[in-house]
């Protein structure tokens, strides 16, 4: 995780926050939620919200009554400690790429399906670099497994080959349960993972304002013990959502707020986390457009509005709209996932490798990200200004006659720059070659993955993982 | 120029704020800055600095009194008065590259000098897109114009394809001289162009702490008529300064100040910017890092500084290490020009155009360039939260059974948002080819250049300039 150094960015003033927030709450008492879950219905009619057929609507103050309930930040366990981290506050935390159909073959010049090879190798480079926190979302969709042993098999990836913090899946009831007992394998017991959160979950609104089952169901699992989700909202301006920024971002949010009043209601004080994945609409030609600066622009309130309420954010990412690893790819993301970042966001979803929006992962997109990750890491510091750092007395030896190159001063701080990954800082004479990045960045990936050693596991508690999910099939 | 909306980033707290103010007022007081002119050294002397040599010690009440002369915003002025820009303040103002001496040729991907064709060409793409409120300047260095001759052809290709405000030359008093009399016949004499600003010049200082004659007298040419100047450090860590952030950051700042209290003597009230190219240097390849994240921070301080000074700030631009439009010339060149802009940077040098550092100019990079400045002109402005954009009455109608894409508002809003140029929003199954954003580029520039019309000029004005300029050849 990074802890940002820099005051987050504001982007509606005061005055038009509350306006928002008006609206929100109008949104929430007079349009309603629909909850396609007869369960989740009687549990809000009976915590005071009016219920018309599936429809939900929320009284303002059981909406700020229990938001209030869920807490500013929370710590998420990973099987090794050293790897926990702390979502809220002042941290932002990256988990790679999540839902991709697709893998771009770099060689091939070729979009083909992905597979739980792809699912594997991508576990692979997140647990490589430094700069991923979080692994066992759905990386890449490995339509290679069967659909009731999906969760469990990535699950099972990112626990054998990583020791990174997880998330559980959202599919329904069934496989959240099945994700909590993996959990409470690799954790020394289901107890301890309700102690201590272990298992972060996606649940995504169905907009406008609805709720589906397995959402729903889900979420009940996960907030009855205690595990910490994501509500976030999807919608697209346009079609799912009004076409303004500003109607788009009230619906969001009433979305988002009626999914934390429910799970505060399943249990107090759930952790919970207030997403977006939501984007413009390019409506000539009706793709969505995430790269675009009205994006960002979305982000970056949402992230504004989860302070505003007191519980961490989820926005953003590597975000670009283009098809292959191009200059489009690298200025698109580097633009979404820089201002998520200073925008102060939590928790930051797709931090790497997807391109053509949602649709698509890219290794060498991944690993082009990476390098993006590390230096938003480093911008995201201060530098030191102290007596060493400022080096007055080297001026002065330069000054009577010394030069920088050979000072003292210079040899000790001369590691302390970055070093990038893939970048190039050839100029052109010493250049033998011009390699496109792309092309450093297939060779980097296939390093990466040539070199790749597992973490230390536990060989009783991973035969027992191991006995679990062949009880599943 | 872009009015941000959003509060400039400071990279500084006020304590180390302070504490780097008093390390620049230690340099200028004790280590001195040399003036490489008797001239210069004199008008110094009388005001008060202790001179010894070509070195000039400072006083700190002396710094102080003369930068408060300085204007804290101004205006320049441009042959067509709708693109006079504001210079300060809120606003940021862009001009395209400077003084790179290769050109790129993306069909041979070879490196080639600069011609005074491709100066021109440049002018035209600047001059055609709204995003460049500043030409004239060393766009790409015209490798087959005599030395003699090349500041009067680039400022001559300036005035006779855009009507946007001028660069004038820096080097030494003769050119100067001759830009101005230049602007004059452009403006209707020199005594209107003293009253109204049309010449800003870039006065670069040579580190560690000189400034060398040919700038010195340029800067007398211009301060003595009341043209503003850039004075700009272009330090490199570890080499032409310390090798840490803050050392680099007092030693640049002492070298802006001296030269913009020489400005304030020579013509008090003379406008200033504060300004730095400087970059950090990667010690392992000896190689400059303009594109990384510690250069950023520089530049991002730099804003902050010349904010607590009073006066303008320039630095950062599109700038990289890569050496073609990939994607590493889109991550790194967005990272600095968002933060560059985010940072409350006025003036922007750089803007466009620019790989390998400061050494070559690309067209394809050019258009890639367009694109970014215009993503982060339309991010850099808030959005509207008023009742036609909250839509309430719009997610009722929906709510009843109406739909997003049908309804009136839809309709109103869908062309505010943004339209790419060059970026791609096509999805992978409805792409006939995978396109290289950069080839996008190349075949859009190709496109602006056979379409390109010259804005109206004044024929006897035209005819009288290049009587001029034929009688300096």
């Amino acid at each position: 995780m990074i802890l940002r150094e820099l005051k987050p960015l504001d982007f509606l003033k005061p005055e038009e926050l509350e306006t928002i927030h008006q609206a929100v709450l109008t949104i929430l008492g007079k349009a309603g939620v629909e909850f396609h879950s007869q369960e989740a219905r009687d549990i809000l009619k009976k915590a005071g919200a009016r219920v018309e057929g599936e429809k939900v609507f929320f009284p303002p103050e059981l909406v700020m009554e229990q938001v209030a309930l869920a807490p500013s930040e929370f710590t998420l366990h990973a099987r090794n400690p050293e790897n926990n981290v702390v979502i809220g506050g002042d941290y932002t935390v990256y988990a790679p790429g999540y839902g991709s159909p697709y893998v771009m073959d770099y060689v091939q010049n070729k979009r083909r399906n992905a597979t739980y090879e792809d699912y594997i190798a991508f576990t692979k480079l997140a647990g490589s670099s430094e700069n991923f926190d979080v692994v066992g979302g759905v990386l890449v969709e490995p339509n290679d497994i069967p659909d009731n042993l999906r969760h469990a098999k990535m699950l099972h990836a990112s626990v054998k080959y990583t020791d990174k913090c997880l998330m559980g899946s959202a599919m329904g009831a069934k496989k959240a349960q099945e994700s909590l007992e993996m959990a409470g394998i690799v954790f020394g017991g289901i107890d301890r993972v309700r102690k201590n959160p272990a298992l972060i979950s996606l649940i995504n609104t169905n907009s406008p304002l609805k709720f589906d089952p397995r959402m729903l169901g889900a979420m009940m699992v996960y907030a009855r013990n205690n595990q910490p989700v994501i509500i976030a909202a999807l919608a697209m301006t346009g079609t799912t959502s009004a076409v303004t920024l500003a109607g788009s971002l009230i619906q969001q949010s009433a979305e988002i707020l009626a999914g934390i009043v429910f799970a505060q209601l399943v249990n107090p004080g759930t952790p919970v986390v207030f997403g977006s994945a939501s984007s413009i609409v390019d409506l000539r030609t009706g793709s969505l457009a995430i790269g675009s600066p009205e994006s960002v622009k979305m982000f970056s309130v949402i992230a504004q509005l989860a302070r505003h309420y007191g519980v961490p954010s989820r926005g953003g990412g590597s975000l670009t709209d283009a098809l292959i690893p191009d200059s489009q790819s690298g200025y698109e993301s580097m633009m979404v996932l820089m201002n998520t970042v200073l925008s102060g966001t939590n928790f930051v979803l797709h931090a790497a490798g997807l391109l053509e929006n949602y649709m698509t992962m890219s290794y060498e997109k991944f690993i082009n990200d990476d390098e993006m990750l590390g230096m938003i890491r480093n911008f995201s510091g201060r530098f030191p200004v102290d007596d060493d750092a400022l080096a007055l007395d080297t001026m002065f030896r330069v000054v009577e006659g010394g030069n920088f190159i050979a000072d003292e001063h210079t040899f000790k701080h001369m590691k302390d720059m970055r070093n990038p990954i893939v970048s190039s800082r050839q100029n052109y004479a010493s250049a033998t070659e011009l390699t496109d990045t792309a092309q450093r960045a297939h060779e980097y990936c296939k390093q990466v993955l040539r070199d790749f050693q597992r973490p230390p596991f536990d060989e009783k508690t991973e035969a027992e993982l191991n006995k679990y999910i062949e009880g599943l099939g």
